[in-house]
């Protein structure tokens, strides 16, 4: 591969050429997918923004002091990164101190906003706006969106304020699948009313003629999907009853007409949005065809591009999505939501099975509660996954619809715990506390994937809300308990012993009890090990005798310091016996940035041997 | 006042005429007037659907086998509750053991959601709908939304949901303010584009002519607001962009022309919103002049309306409202936002003083706190107040774009701990469980209104986020403590015992001081007690230094059960000492209905007599 073109920020292609961008071009496309075929990452969607954020790079004066460009998600801002002196680390994305796989400000004075959760750019430009105008700044604020990220209510609340006062922020809405709206009659007549649309002829006048529908439905018809988008029979019509000025389509791979668009945007005085047409996972043949699939990837040989391992899975995903076509298939009753990630959370499975039973409502986690709410109330037994750095979205819709009304919705909390690659942003540590208070809410965590299966089997037999949290992770193997003590309800003793006691909620089980074995393999002291699943009014009996025997407790769970289901089991705990000593094992404040899950593991000393290492420390200090 | 008529189901009016249905009109607004002069309640936006809800019942067979209509917030549904069998208790409005102030499940078959919170109802209504589908019911569900209700994003979001997929749900928007829209050049020429508009003349096709610009350009000029609304350029544009066709506007008060509106609403076999104007207060004076005043009121005099108290006020909000003034003529990067509630969380003073530096957002928390964000990414010490039961909708922004960031907002959550009145659906019980382990973020609730001052000047000083709760309480008498004891990130000592240990996380240190004081005075046991405003990180060492002695503790804050501030600081005060014993005193779950701030503190033993009753019991058991 030949070396990266010597540029250091976006000042550095001002005066490019068109057929210089091109080639940078190439080069970027180069870069990002050796970096993600190593090591793994956002793949379709950086290879589908290329040309647009070289555009923007070269028409707009981006700088810590000029104007500033805000990514949503972050799922597009690989080429930013190489623009702006990250060249030489983009090697080791998203690795353990390597660059984080979104925007970050501690990274760059390039990067002005943390992104990683979707929708809230348009917000944060907003702000940075109306701190330029108190201040007697003038510059640019440019939110780059994606229309997956406008499905996401705080998008439009943004875009209502900002269209209201007539902030005049802009807005590239990065658009790879909206275009297709079959409910008007496809795209063609979609582009017909665009055509004669008043801002279009404008844009029309500024660009010279150099948008092509023909490419455009091209390029739209490549990208169509199942999946749910926000849909709109007019875009125009859309922004502009919001108040924004509308200019668009633009093809997004025409550096020309992208040149021309954004200059048009930059002269505007008002809320402008510039709506750009990409496609997904240009540039590399494999992600062309399959662009969902190379949404984000592991790692993978460019040449043989990303192979899906085959056989029967065993991460919690996986068993719940075997689980879950079960259930269906039992009870007629059982639905699916899922707020974008019907992959990502397994319910694919179920989709495929019962598509009159699924619903994806798009990058909407709040309606994804309030539906599966009206779903319960309607007579159905809705089953709502989400990952648990998303679920944060829907927390007053869980309590207030859901919670507060008792009904008998299952909300399955994907990637809790800690999170592989992602970084600070997409970490599932904060779940347990937010939740566990709720009125009626019952909370478990399986150690396994038969708990899992046990813990579905329960939720639907419930009237009440019931909420679920596992990792992204391997469920097996499965724990070793004898038929009659795969309870859920109360806490199952693994091991044996009279020194000390622990209790693991969910997951790391297995981890306690390789690491209590390993201690007493050394002529250490011997533990007796729980597992507790549910994380609320369960049966403590059993370790509350042990404690009174061992006099001291190790409680492990994966929660953000002492903020968790800890600081309930010792309330719970000590209500009979108050003479023991306690120890937190959970993930340490501050959070530590992107690395593997294994990583993370290690560095918090949660795997075999820094877990017996803290216990060891532990006890002999008490 | 006559008796009402004789009506327990909305089909007990199906066969009135028009001069009945008016009549019946006239019937709901006096008991509406009446209940809500002597119980206080939302008054103005349900004297403004009175004719609706009466049309609505004529037109649509609503019950528990029918249709079903689902009130979003809850602010119009008294006319429903006389419509269906709950005249008698009407009186008892809001009140303890009465009715409750919005639609709840429990109290009817006729009400098919518990409402409170804004912008969820469209969400329950495609439950509902799809819930019909997949069990083979053919019923109408419609979403009875307010215009204020549209700016929440999550109905864009079921929106965009139902559109996409053309599930016919019905949604009546009631619209007092959204019309006005000076962008485009006033009321009349956004009344000549809708007269103009396809679905309009469809619909004044099937209606026969009732509708009446001048009537609507009337009515709407009343109603003009400087709040901030959802404001559409176009209306039938937003919606048809969006899959829904458009019916409107129809003047709410016609009741011919509302008839034919709904027939032609019902008969849609699509998803459809009916625009329906309304005037906020119709048929009470004082409301019709001055309805932002009488949106939600106390009891007052029918003759003389609603009278302000006069004079400085010491609730928290009004503390806050003096400081924050202060504070922003101290510091011009101090910077306000409100969700639609400056009037209620006291930042209407500051939007008055610095119109240029105050953002309302409209009901609309997760944009409040991404501007937020921004506004501080920009530069600026933004104050963002929220409903603490609000503050609910914007975890995820809080933690992943204020916190995660570490930057400079404070956030100021009114109505912390009991509510009064509202019931279930709004009590502040949760937020020290859901935030206090956000990274970075400092929390604190304050004791009195000097407290709360200082707490600001603290939180203006810190570049990293800061939390502050308080209740819908008065914030004197202040608490005796002399000069050098006014620390907030300590433990203060507000009376010396040798018997027991008390820690008042916030506003109910002067009730502890009181409660212990009455114990001591008959003779009974004496407490150090400690008022402590620092939830997280505090010096507690005092505390420490007084359990050593005392061996009994008890901790009271307002928090649901023992998800609060209670589990953290036993995990802080335990590393040092095991030996004590501790009682949580704080809210019970379940949860109790709605009943004044008051009697619910009562109810719960949080009143001086049953919290020194509370603490003997512990401590004769301990």
């Amino acid at each position: 591969m030949p070396a990266f073109p010597d540029i250091h920020s976006p000042q550095d292609i001002k005066a490019y050429s068109i057929p210089e961008l091109e080639d940078l071009a190439a080069a970027c496309r180069a870069e990002i997918i050796q970096a993600v075929a190593q090591n793994g990452g956002h793949l379709a969607s950086n290879l589908g923004t290329v040309e647009l954020t070289l555009a923007l790079a070269k028409v707009f004066n981006f700088g810590p002091d000029g104007d500033r460009l805000i990514f949503d998600v972050g799922h597009q801002c690989y080429t930013w990164k190489l623009l702006t002196g990250r060249v030489e680390g983009f090697a080791y994305l998203r690795q353990q101190d390597g660059l984080a796989g979104f925007p970050k400000l501690s990274e760059s004075p390039f990067d002005y906003y943390n992104a990683g959760h979707s929708s809230d750019a348009i917000s944060i430009a907003l702000g940075y706006q109306r701190a330029d105008r108190i201040q007697g700044r003038t510059r640019q604020n440019i939110a780059f969106v994606g229309d997956g990220g406008l499905t996401g209510g705080v998008s439009y609340e943004a875009i209502n304020d900002a269209g209201q006062k007539q902030d005049p922020i802009k807005v590239v809405l990065n658009d790879n699948q909206m275009s297709i709206d079959h409910n008007v009659g496809g795209l063609s007549q979609h582009l017909e009313k665009l055509r004669v649309s008043q801002s279009y002829r404008n844009l029309k006048g500024k660009v010279s003629g150099r948008l092509s529908p023909q490419s455009l439905v091209r390029l739209s018809l490549n990208n169509m999907k199942k999946a749910f988008r926000l849909r709109l029979h007019q875009s125009s019509a859309f922004f502009e009853a919001l108040g924004f000025r509308y200019y668009g389509p633009v093809d997004g791979h025409d550096l020309d007409a992208l040149l021309q668009s954004l200059k048009a945007l930059q002269e505007s005085p008002h809320p402008t949005v510039l709506h750009v047409i990409t496609q997904k996972g240009r540039g590399y043949s494999f992600a062309e065809q399959d662009p969902a699939s190379y949404h984000g990837v592991g790692s993978f040989e460019i040449a043989e591009g990303f192979i899906k391992p085959e056989g029967p899975q065993y991460t919690f995903s996986a068993c719940l999505s075997r689980k879950l076509v079960q259930l269906g298939s039992r009870d007629k009753r059982v639905c699916a939501i899922t707020a974008a990630m019907a992959q990502g959370t397994g319910l694919a499975d179920f989709a495929t099975a019962f598509p009159d039973r699924f619903f994806d409502v798009g990058i909407a986690e709040q309606h994804a509660a309030s539906l599966a709410a009206g779903l319960a109330l309607g007579g159905l037994r809705p089953f709502a996954a989400l990952y648990s750095t998303f679920s944060q979205r829907a927390v007053d819709q869980i309590l207030h619809d859901i919670c507060l009304q008792n009904l008998g919705v299952t909300l399955l909390l994907d990637r809790s715990g800690l999170v592989g690659n992602d970084g600070e942003t997409h970490q599932g540590l904060y779940d347990t506390a937010i939740f566990q208070g709720f009125p009626n809410l019952q909370l478990f965590a399986p150690a396994d994937s038969q708990d899992l299966d046990l813990i579905l089997d329960y939720a639907l037999s419930q009237d009440g809300p019931v909420m679920v949290r596992y990792p992204k992770a391997q469920a097996k193997p499965d724990l070793e308990l004898a038929a009659g003590q795969r309870h859920i309800l109360s806490a199952r003793q693994l091991s044996q012993g009279t020194d000390y006691t622990v209790l693991v909620f969910g997951s790391l089980a297995a981890l306690a009890l390789s690491a209590t074995r390993a201690l007493a393999d050394q002529g250490g002291p011997q533990a007796d090990v729980f597992s507790l699943v549910c994380g609320k009014r369960a049966d403590l009996a059993a370790v509350k005798r042990s404690l009174a025997k061992t006099k001291h407790l190790v409680i492990l769970e994966e929660a953000l310091g002492s903020y968790g289901f800890a600081g309930q089991a010792l309330i719970d705990l000590a209500c009979l016996e108050h003479n023991f000593s306690y120890k937190i094992i959970s993930v340490q404040d501050p959070l530590r940035g992107q690395a593997g899950r294994g990583e993370l593991l290690q560095a918090e000393g949660l795997d075999v041997s820094g877990l017996a290492q803290q216990i060891q420390s532990y006890l002999e200090k008490n």
